[in-house]
């Protein structure tokens, strides 16, 4: 059985009515998910939902999983199946982080085109503050390379644990657990105070953005599609960095619009 | 082959100066070590040495492991099998101890006699400032029961890492792992300046003041070895929060001589 958003926050509802030690629980886990790109191991899916179910969170998306449902990720698992049989897969990045306003990418490595780094603690406070009102994800690579670029294009904060130079290789899960973790201090901690926006575009629509403004781009002769270097890039690191609102969409797209009807 | 403390001190020395990277790590990485009492699984071991690299620690120390050495074991250490080839081993928890002035143990039970409870980021900090100067452990439970009240006896700091009421259960070396991340983040922050303490009493000094301190009390007719309640225990608390120094274990004992011969 798979869950829809729906399904999700009405047993994320359930859950925290049920469980009275639960109700302290803060209510941005209901809006986190913790997205797996290509995770190639079993075993790691299923200690990463043990991680999750730690520390509060319960909304796993798994991007082309090599090997879902399995039962070693049942055994490593533990006490968190649950997490697992209310697992969502998907085909697409974009499909997992439909109706996100903020993806926090981890990736250990420093790339040239990336959204802006924060260390874990920074981003996990900006994560935590945000989830209080929209949805918001953690997206995690595959194993042994991580993230692609494409991927974490569509992220808005590239995350860095602070691991010991000499060995910086953390295991999947246990990148999960840290992240977390950390994400649950955030929480119990949050005020909601630091995140001043009015309400944010979520992923699809600012994708609709980016490609409704490529679409124009070429037609004006600005952009060469055989040879398009890093203009998209670049235009998503921008507006990356600035979170943008669904009012502010709706205005760039009318101007895009009015532009091409001049 | 298993290490000594001077071989252990040597080696990172030798490892700091080699690797570049690591030239800027925390001094007070050479003064932790990590214990494990009793782990039942040799993939927890290698999943847990991997965990202390990913953070800079090298020392693991294991009470009675079942099954060490093991394939399983450096199977999940994955890059770490030099933190498992240098690992000691030993028979009781008081070998493990030799030498640290500090011990932070995990639990994630409250219990009735125990050191003082902290967060595990407040104990990280006080852990990590004072492994600038003397020798200080992390200690864990074994997978199924954790510590036994003998075991937490013997510790300073009862430290709770802060997990969903829901389900708390943390797999070993994921408990390792946030341990080691927040002890990472407090040792890069650690300033020195919060621990004022005289040069303190390791672990066996304490123990022969305790042991010293028990025999007069029963020689005194004040303790009664055939009920001994919970007097060496209270006694223990009351030290343990103190945080003997040097100078005051021989202050302790003089007195004890001294109204041992009046």
């Amino acid at each position: 059985m798979r869950l829809s958003d729906y399904d999700w926050k009405r047993l994320a509802k359930t859950y925290h009515s049920k469980d009275k030690l639960s109700m302290n629980e803060p209510i941005s886990f209901a809006n986190t998910r913790v997205v797996l790109s290509h995770p190639s191991h079993p075993g790691n899916i299923g200690a990463a939902a043990r991680a999750m179910k730690t520390m509060g969170l319960a909304r796993l998306v798994l991007i082309n999983p090599k090997h879902f449902p399995d039962p070693v990720a049942d055994a490593r698992a533990s006490g968190a199946v649950d997490v697992l049989a209310a697992a969502r897969t998907c085909a697409t990045l974009d499909e997992a982080l439909e109706g996100t306003v903020l993806v926090a990418a981890l990736t250990s490595r420093q790339r040239d085109f990336a959204p802006p780094t924060f260390s874990l603690r920074d981003a996990m406070a900006e994560l935590a503050n945000q989830a209080r009102q929209q949805e918001v994800a953690l997206l995690f690579g595959t194993e042994m390379s991580g993230l692609r670029n494409s991927e974490l294009e569509k992220c808005h904060m590239r995350v860095e644990i602070p691991t010991a130079p000499a060995y910086p290789s953390l295991n999947l899960a246990a990148a999960v657990q840290v992240a977390a973790y950390e994400l649950r201090m955030a929480s119990l901690a949050a005020t909601g105070c630091s995140a001043v926006y009015g309400e944010l575009a979520v992923h699809e629509e600012i994708e609709g953005f980016y490609q409704h403004l490529e679409q124009e781009l070429i037609a004006s002769g600005f952009l060469d599609p055989t040879h398009p270097k890093k203009l998209m890039t670049r235009l998503r690191q921008l507006f990356s960095r600035t979170r943008l609102e669904k009012d502010e969409v709706n205005i760039l797209r009318g101007i895009l619009k009015c532009l091409r009807n001049s």
